[in-house]
């Protein structure tokens, strides 16, 4: 597996995090990707009426937020949440974001 | 004083709120209205280099989200946090936000 460039730990910061968080379906694929670690990117996305173009740019927007990690995978790309280096670059942020988005109504239109 | 429109707090959704704090201006402006309710525009955004056109644009998504009341009085806008809304809404959010973000670098950038 080939991994795409993604920022160091010690450089994320805050606005960007929140920012890749605050769109709905954004949410909703960081949400999959927490509860299904190592998917490829169409099985995070499975059900979602959204153009792949605009999946690609939500999943750029993460992994440059450093959100997540992706790597090629043969013909897929697959995704690992970074959550070890968000819980301690950002220690509480995150729980709650998920819990909450967890109880938000479903996504399903386009974005 | 008159209060400009904003979303019923059972009409909040989560991913708006995470997009009005996802930007290091508008994450600042939040920190220093939930420091000093009842400040007005001008107070709060003391010392951020950033053009008025972009900080109306700033207010707007952040009442438009639901993070803050504005209201008209006088020739001022007052800010007020509706920390009790977003609280009941979506409990949990929004204090390690508000703590991490005091600890991010000082903004001063146009943005």
């Amino acid at each position: 597996m080939r991994p795409l460039p993604e920022p160091a730990r010690e450089s994320l910061t805050l606005a960007p995090v929140l920012h890749a968080l605050g769109d709905p379906v954004r949410l909703e694929l960081v949400r999959r990707a927490w509860a299904s670690p190592g998917s490829t990117c169409s099985e995070l996305a499975d059900g979602l009426d959204v153009p792949m173009s605009t999946l690609s740019n939500h999943w750029r927007i993460m992994r440059e937020a450093g959100l997540i990690s992706m790597a090629v995978d043969g013909r897929n790309r697959r995704i690992r949440p970074r959550a070890d280096d968000l819980g301690r670059r950002f220690p509480g942020l995150l729980d709650p974001i998920l819990s909450l988005a967890a109880a938000e109504p479903p996504v399903s239109a386009a974005s």
